[in-house]
């Protein structure tokens, strides 16, 4: 398999080079990694080159791409947004995992499904309908632009496969014949599911950064910490499963053991199950439908001896409302509130506003947007990708402005 | 779908038939009841005549058949064993949903096995591979002639679908394409999961007969306060997924909440979940692979607020422990071990043994057989079902001696 990874630096990519380099040292399975691409870190992703040898890497920022270039390293180094996107669309490649953060996500995994197949690849999946796979922990490709790429991905017999944690659960509890009554997209909660709503209206940054159980990015752990991230997985989850808002429901279990749950029409209800450890739904990605031996620690149910329950709080945590709505409405607004969540998330973490803010602010700009929109007749459906950066550019000015 | 229903007039029996009753009435699929048979109730069954319009019921004994008989009802009315293996051998039978109690449900299961196919049923298959499907309430049948039954099934091209809600749980979470690394098949723990081993010695019969979760038989209840109900599950979960006994984990979860678990090499654990109510896995035996909406109380979060997991205790439930030896050696133990129990549990019922007997029983009983085949040259793996209706007299005449 010709991988290509998108955001091989940070926490998911790095996870997914563990993967490669165990599943290569076990012998399990063969992965051929053809390309990697990072923002800045371009000493680990020197260090990435050398083990896995890509035949072309790409540097985000251009100062960076200059001083590897530098270096010499062997293969070739693109650099920017058209670098990142020559790399999303290489004929070669079989999957692409994408792992970068935020809306720059969007137009590489079009790139990507866009992509003309190898001859290569053409032949070796006669005996498979399906062509290539977009394993996606890049939330926003969907939730900023569901409509427009899983049409675009079906028409191009494009695989879209989870990698979040949760929507990897229900993807592998799905059965392929019946559909889905609803799903139970299980939250940890964050580190403040036990705080009151007065304690969290002071929660500090190194707070919000604690949390539970995952070790995740900085800008995915706040919005875990106002469940903002749940949301997402919510409209992500529409998208990847063809579900409404009605069919989805979010269950706090704090512990993270159950990943989250199908219910059927008969009443049985199918749940994953394993240790908090993102390497197994990277994995199951890579190698789906078959499933490898990992050396990984295994879940325990002595460590866990209880799995507790509760419903949200949507009056503690406004951005999960907040997301249900834009979910509800769709068109360009999970767009507009995905980002103007980047913006206020990145002044939180920059000190510039208090934690309740964030919230705050995704609020109003949604509101200006809809008066915007009602004006111009109502919400816009059949949105182009330049429409969604429009959308996503015009929320970001608004967040600005406070 | 045309069913044949062995023991019609038991708690799983009237539960088939409630299932059935219910799917009619929502049109979701149509099933002809072929024939029914009950050991003694003729009242009821006679009002399952008058409702599902079979075309044969038996009745085990021979007095109530002839006082069923001259009552004249609209149906043919067979008697005895061989009146019971003539209904299951119906040609015309797509499935035999068996819910005798005890080692009574071998023959039967056989003949069902190695019934003719109708001419009707092998055009309206056409499309499956598959043939007739044995639905098995009866756990005996794979625990006394796991080998013999399977390898036929096998070779006749028959289904063996399990509809104990443990292993309809595991047969659920089974993907086809990946073989589970271990399964954890779940156990209530029964009412005396909390006592002292003392407090266990002094037992009553009515205290046994108080299962926390499950309204079930008596005899499947007295064999959970001795948890040799779940030993029974291992080897039937053995022989339904083709598992030796280090795969097949206990574990013990008070809340029936969990039905049971698969582990696979990756680490993903899938697990079923459901109220305690037996329609569920009745109902998916009968339309697999479909699930059709049931109107049946769903599985509520809330109420249970938290689910917890315990090691099994081997040394206050010895009968589990006899069981995963019976297991592990195989040939014609387990056979002798359920023969045992069944006189054991009865005596029990009867009040002519204490609680902890039943256990002890069992053991002097295994301890015997393994002394006599021994000296016999050793286990006999290649049994036929005489063999294993030896073992079984044997063991109880055993169990009669004390």
């Amino acid at each position: 398999m010709r991988l290509v990874i998108l955001g091989s630096t940070g926490s998911i990519g790095r996870q997914t080079l563990d993967v490669v380099r165990d599943t290569l040292a076990s012998r399990q399975m063969h992965i051929t990694v053809l390309a990697l691409t990072a923002h800045s870190n371009i000493d680990l992703l020197q260090k990435q080159i050398e083990e896995f040898h890509p035949a072309s890497v790409c540097v985000t920022d251009e100062e960076q791409a200059e001083i590897l270039k530098k270096r010499d390293p062997p293969c070739e180094v693109l650099s920017g947004e058209t670098g990142i996107i020559q790399v999303a669309g290489l004929a070669e490649a079989d999957t692409l995992l994408s792992a970068i953060v935020g809306i720059a996500g969007l137009k590489p995994a079009v790139a990507f499904i866009k992509s003309k197949k190898s001859k290569k690849s053409e032949k070796s999946n006669k005996s498979e309908k399906s062509g290539k796979t977009l394993a996606l922990a890049n939330k926003e490709t969907l939730v900023t632009a569901g409509a427009l790429v899983t049409r675009l991905a079906e028409e191009r017999n494009v695989k879209v496969l989870p990698v979040d944690s949760e929507h990897s659960a229900i993807f592998q509890c799905l059965d392929g014949i019946n559909s889905p009554r609803r799903i139970y997209l299980t939250a940890s909660g964050g580190p403040f599911l036990t705080w009151s709503k007065d304690q969290i209206k002071h929660a500090t940054l190194e707070a919000a950064l604690k949390h539970p159980n995952w070790n995740m990015g900085k800008k995915i752990t706040i919005d875990s910490a106002t469940m903002m991230n749940k949301g997402l997985e919510i409209i992500e989850a529409m998208w990847l499963f063809g579900l409404k808002t009605d069919k989805i429901k979010v269950l706090i279990h704090p512990q993270s053991v159950i990943h989250s749950m199908v219910e059927y029409d008969d009443g049985a209800i199918i749940a994953q199950l394993g240790t908090p450890d993102m390497r197994l739904p990277i994995q199951y990605a890579l190698t789906y439908p078959k499933r490898i031996f990992t050396p990984y620690e295994r879940l325990d149910f002595m460590k866990y001896k209880s799995l507790s329950f509760e419903e949200p709080d949507y009056d503690k945590f406004p951005a999960l409302r907040l997301a249900l709505k834009a979910a509800e409405v769709g068109g360009l607004l999970p767009a507009v509130m995905n980002g103007a969540n980047e913006e206020a998330v990145k002044a939180f973490i920059n000190k510039e506003i208090p934690f309740t803010q964030i919230a705050g602010l995704i609020e109003h700009v949604m509101r200006s947007y809809y008066l915007i929109r009602a004006e111009m007749g109502g919400e816009k459906f059949d949105y182009t990708i330049d429409d969604v950066l429009q959308a996503d550019a015009w929320a970001r000015k608004e967040v600005m402005k406070f």
